[in-house]
């Protein structure tokens, strides 16, 4: 496994340090490819499949279900090759599961890392239903020493010099937890290919790069995982030379979903005065959602708290507001039951990971 | 009707001019909004539901699909008020249609009009289920006089200084054609709710603000209709002060599949050596599709046509094409049977609309 990442003569243009320039055509490329969520979606529980966010980081693969076999190797006892019908066989569990890019964020640090450009909208929930992998690794039997598996789809391309299958790892002990799911079904219905057809998977509470789609090999091995995906691109660091810390958990976060109605090309928004309901979600991948405060200015309000719908899914929370005419900008900030606060300054770091830094809502009230 | 449009005390900033500098805040936060098709996408005929492009306006509101009606009035001799279930009832219509919002090309134009920032990725098509217009209009029964209706979505927001629900108009003429459908479902299932949910208007051959989602009225009027979508928005102008020609049926474009695989960052692609099979969709509103060129450099082949699955949906291209080491562009370009033909420059309007300027993509052989 160690070797997969071939490298190829450099063959794109020299990676762009982080900028407070402009955005550049690569950053429009990308945000005009991938799909944010529009935030008044924020008032489904469940995303509905066609507005759940998209980050895919090289083509959606084509892949022919009928041929296709999911290949469990490496350091296992027994290998196994699995058609969709065989994982349809297995057990089967259905989960409720907010995720979110990694990179959610990306945009609103300064200087700005040069990639998909969010600000706030790269996060869903959608309930996805599988079989667990536990059971699937128990029955082919780890070797002594195994200590990562690896999970590899099947899009293909070349970030930074290294031409790859995407690819990411997780420990044997992360990878065991009964909540790991392989999917196969999404809202009640088979993959659409740009969520991962025929099969992906699920790792609840870790930002969406773990959660890999068009999966077509889980290899057991014996030393930790070196992949571009898993050593170079997701990882916190303070700069290019940092080796950096991985990135895994969701940190906390609040989004409210836009008030009144929006201006086409600025999205203020445009709101009569009197009392008016605002409403938002919030999760963590670190605990579940303890608090979460609402900020009209630089005044502040608990919000009331609904209960999730799975112990992997974003919460609803609510305030009522008495608006007040003129100008305001609104905000929200979750804490998780680990202790785990959103920042009121931005978590800069080289790639732009993580940025949890509360989002901020321009209002007019008339 | 053409009072619906009230005008506010101008609460949004001064509507900026087509700019040759860098991209604007106001234009990443619409990227990151509105969706494009990922052009590998174009291999499927029809586009899997969650991958069709998506341009909103305003939000996208939330319908009670019970207490939703369809009103039906103005200067009609009857008026009606039809449920879902109303129309669900009535003669039903599938057909595949291929639609590309207007604003398709836009931020390749320079100067670049400062709105959604397309490049080449606003198409899509699905297959659209509902009833006949037609029908309903002649059971409703014109009254002398008539000469357009307009149809009213629930979507409503500030556009320059224009506060509107969003509303277009057709001719009777146009409206009457056979082909215009009130839809509710796309791909075989309800209309997911940034599609139109519960009913959206379908007018095979035009751009896609003529789609009117979550309609809610429509309404039979004696003088051209003269709302900020129809008189402002949706109009080839050559400056600010041109009244400009509306925006109507699409004009001819061709889109190729970029081959290979892609660098994350550049999108540009990377080929092996050799022959491979290069395809596209080709489509117009103005007529079938009766050539497409395909372009390596300087050098352009006729390309193989497939047959359309519909009147009204694309065509599939293709070519073989001997790779030879190097960097080279392609690009491709179509011609309809009414003689229209994509233009190799860029057809430059105030606001950005309809520019077919031939598609490039860069690519690597090694």
């Amino acid at each position: 496994m160690e070797s997969r990442n071939d490298t190829l003569p450099r063959i794109t243009a020299t990676v762009p340090e982080p900028t407070t320039g402009p955005l550049s055509f690569e950053e429009l490329q990308l945000a005009n490819r991938n799909r944010g969520l529009p935030l008044e979606a924020l008032r489904y529980d469940i995303t509905p499949t066609g507005l759940h966010y998209l980050l895919v980081h090289f083509d959606i693969p084509l892949v022919d279900a009928a041929a296709w076999r999911l290949r469990l190797g490496g350091k296992v006892k027994k290998e196994m090759s699995l058609s969709l019908e065989d994982l349809r066989s297995r057990p089967r569990c259905t989960l409720p599961v907010t995720f979110e890019c990694a990179g959610n964020g990306r945009a609103r640090l300064s200087p700005r890392p040069i990639s998909q450009p969010w600000l706030n909208e790269a996060v869903s929930t959608a309930e996805w239903t599988g079989t667990p992998l536990a059971n699937l690794l128990d029955e082919a039997g780890l070797a002594p020493g195994v200590v990562e598996l690896v999970f590899t789809g099947a899009d293909h391309g070349v970030e930074k010099e290294y031409e790859h299958d995407y690819a990411r790892s997780l420990s044997v002990n992360e990878a065991m937890h009964p909540e790991v799911l392989l999917v196969y079904e999404m809202n009640g219905r088979p993959l659409e290919p740009q969520h991962g057809f025929p099969l992906r998977l699920i790792v609840p509470g870790w930002y969406g790069m773990t959660q890999v789609k068009w999966l077509s090999r889980i290899d057991a091995v014996s030393a930790a995982f070196d992949g571009y995906q898993q050593r170079v691109a997701y990882l916190y660091k303070r700069n290019a030379d940092d080796p950096g810390e991985p990135v895994t958990r969701m940190r906390p976060r609040a989004l409210l979903a836009p008030p009144g109605f929006p201006d086409y090309l600025t999205r203020r928004r445009i709101l009569d005065r009197g009392r008016i309901a605002v409403h938002g979600r919030a999760w963590s991948g670190q605990g579940s959602i303890s608090r979460v405060e609402f900020c009209v200015d630089d005044r502040s309000f608990d919000a009331a708290l609904g209960k999730a719908s799975g112990l992997f899914s974003w919460c609803a929370w609510g305030v009522e507001w008495d608006t007040t005419p003129g100008e305001h900008v609104l905000s929200c900030r979750a804490t998780d039951s680990a202790g785990n606060v959103q920042p009121t300054d931005p978590p800069w770091n080289f790639q732009g990971m993580g940025n949890n830094l509360a989002q901020e809502v321009s209002v007019t009230v008339r």
